[in-house]
């Protein structure tokens, strides 16, 4: 099980879930609420601390973009149409009336850029620097989709590559780059079409392994990714991981994700799937399939991983959040598990 | 104008605000959204920032419980039914489970008192603690009321006595006790009535001298309080005035609000509005009118006040929101106020 999750079980033991609410703790990247025979809320709220205690986001504009899209990109996995966000913004005391609109610029050009608007908001001071906010959707039919569905022998498809959230971070922590960042942007139409079809669906905002993790867990079955690595992460990423002499499967490890959708489609239905798709100008990649067990197996280059992802998704918390540390292992667990 | 008032709307400024809402920024507790011709959204979010730095808020089981009525208090003063809350959690690295479980026990039997729900959140580490939630809440007629729409002559009603959060505030900073602490409840019945009747509503939660300067400021009128602030304010307040040998109106001035609903009712409609509140059990207090000018009068013991609320209001920030500072300031203006 993923330690994140454990804890989050923990917190909210306590809580009760109205007989309205359509998904259970964290079975869906958005909260589905019932509010007519046919239309549903979709309710999510993100925060981004450790990214900015960290320096990773230091980009005044970018803070604010990210501090949209991470939450549409939640709206985007269950397929909700957003309505729009409400912000809260805790700005160090004293922070520069520049940055702090620039911020704001970034945050408008995010969400005019996905087609929705910012609500309202809060604004506090304090010694440390917070953005959250909470973006609402709504979901026009029944066919409702969140991370509990897939089976064994579902097809496994991403909405695009995975690693360019991992490089953005390599690049900053290991290379002390600050001047490239990373700017995705939510994939709302294609979780709006994807609803149509798929058994699960989840955002890889914290990296494509535990997005996995995620599946695999509340799914009850293993991932077997059917291409190799190689096909499954950017190019940026493999020529990096070249150039570092790295594994390349590292940039699918967390812990920054890239924003796309990691969704899965019954493999009867996938033909008519990809047809559809391809008429609506989708460029979806198949990487794999749900499988028996609960190991994660790919190919990189001429070596052959099976291995436990939970592991991987869970030594970053084990290492305290310390890239340098998680980095390491993971170039320790690269040498246990190829064969 | 108050100062916050001039900085919410500097950082908005950027902001595009879709067709399908009904409120501009600063008019209303709550963004109200049209999701269909007689049913609307209400959403807001609020976080605790201060009240946990400066350790007014020190019980864990009183932060959780303030976290959710916070939230609820503006649902309350657009008349909103809550569907539901999502939150947002900052724990310092390290917080002590009990400690956090006590958090989400208050957070839960808040919820349950409101006869509400937590939704769903998000969790996270930080060096600072901060509590922040979004509530959403649905409207199913389109009577919508904000804090704009009083007029000349409306006469202003209270859903109770004001000053309990002041006192609360004094007793912490002034006499170091932290014994006592003040657990509002959201006043969710009597918005869902007062929406049928008033011109204008908010909510207490910055104290009532904050909650008159936004109606005045937004509807281009003086508060003229028609009974003596010794029935406006609690017998708490009064009796802890009388003891410090403080001017009692002091405990109307923020910051600490009391979480009870202001709102204005044309004169015309009075007496049937009090009559049909009687028949549903409220118990409303008429404190005053809606004046000419931009004055805030009342009366305190023999003393007849004329004084300038955004002056009170935006000392708080003057005085970089200390509150020995501010509290001085404030026994400076009664000197130079008072009649």
């Amino acid at each position: 099980m993923l330690n994140e999750n454990i804890i989050l079980r923990s917190i909210t033991s306590r809580f009760c879930q109205p007989a309205y609410q359509c998904n259970k703790v964290l079975e869906s990247d958005a909260e589905i609420i019932k509010i007519d025979p046919f239309r549903f809320l979709a309710i999510t709220t993100d925060n981004i601390v450790e990214e900015l205690s960290t320096g990773l986001y230091h980009d005044p504009y970018h803070i604010g973009w990210m501090t949209v899209v991470v939450n549409l990109s939640d709206l985007a996995a269950v397929g909700a149409k957003p309505l729009g966000l409400v912000l809260n913004q805790t700005f160090p005391a004293g922070l520069d009336e520049e940055i702090i609109d620039s911020v704001q610029k970034g945050i408008q050009e995010a969400a005019y850029k996905h087609d929705t608007y910012i609500l309202g908001g809060d604004t506090n001071n304090s010694k440390v620097w917070n953005m959250g906010a909470t973006a609402i959707g709504i979901l026009e039919n029944d066919n409702l989709i969140n991370r509990k569905g897939a089976a064994v022998s579902d097809l496994i498809y991403t909405t695009g590559k995975a690693g360019a959230g991992n490089v953005f971070a390599f690049n900053f922590f290991f290379q002390k780059q600050k001047e490239t960042y990373f700017s995705p942007e939510a994939k709302l139409k294609e979780g709006a079409f994807i609803r149509e079809w798929a058994s699960s669906c989840i955002d890889t905002s914290d990296g494509l392994i535990p997005a996995f993790c995620n599946i695999m867990e509340l799914n009850n079955c293993g991932v077997d990714l059917t291409i190799p690595v190689e096909k499954i992460v950017c190019t940026t990423a493999i020529d990096l991981a070249e150039k570092s002499k790295i594994p390349n499967w590292i940039f699918m490890a967390g812990p920054h994700g890239d924003y796309e959708l990691l969704f899965t489609i019954r493999s009867d239905k996938s033909s008519d799937f990809e047809e559809e798709a391809k008429k609506h100008g989708f460029d979806f990649s198949l990487i794999g399939k749900c499988s028996e067990g609960n190991e994660l197996s790919f190919t990189s280059g001429s070596y052959r991983y099976k291995l436990d992802p939970f592991h991987i998704s869970n030594e970053f918390s084990q290492c305290n959040n310390n890239p340098q540390l998680y980095f390491e292992s993971l170039l320790q667990i690269d040498q246990k598990w190829k064969m």
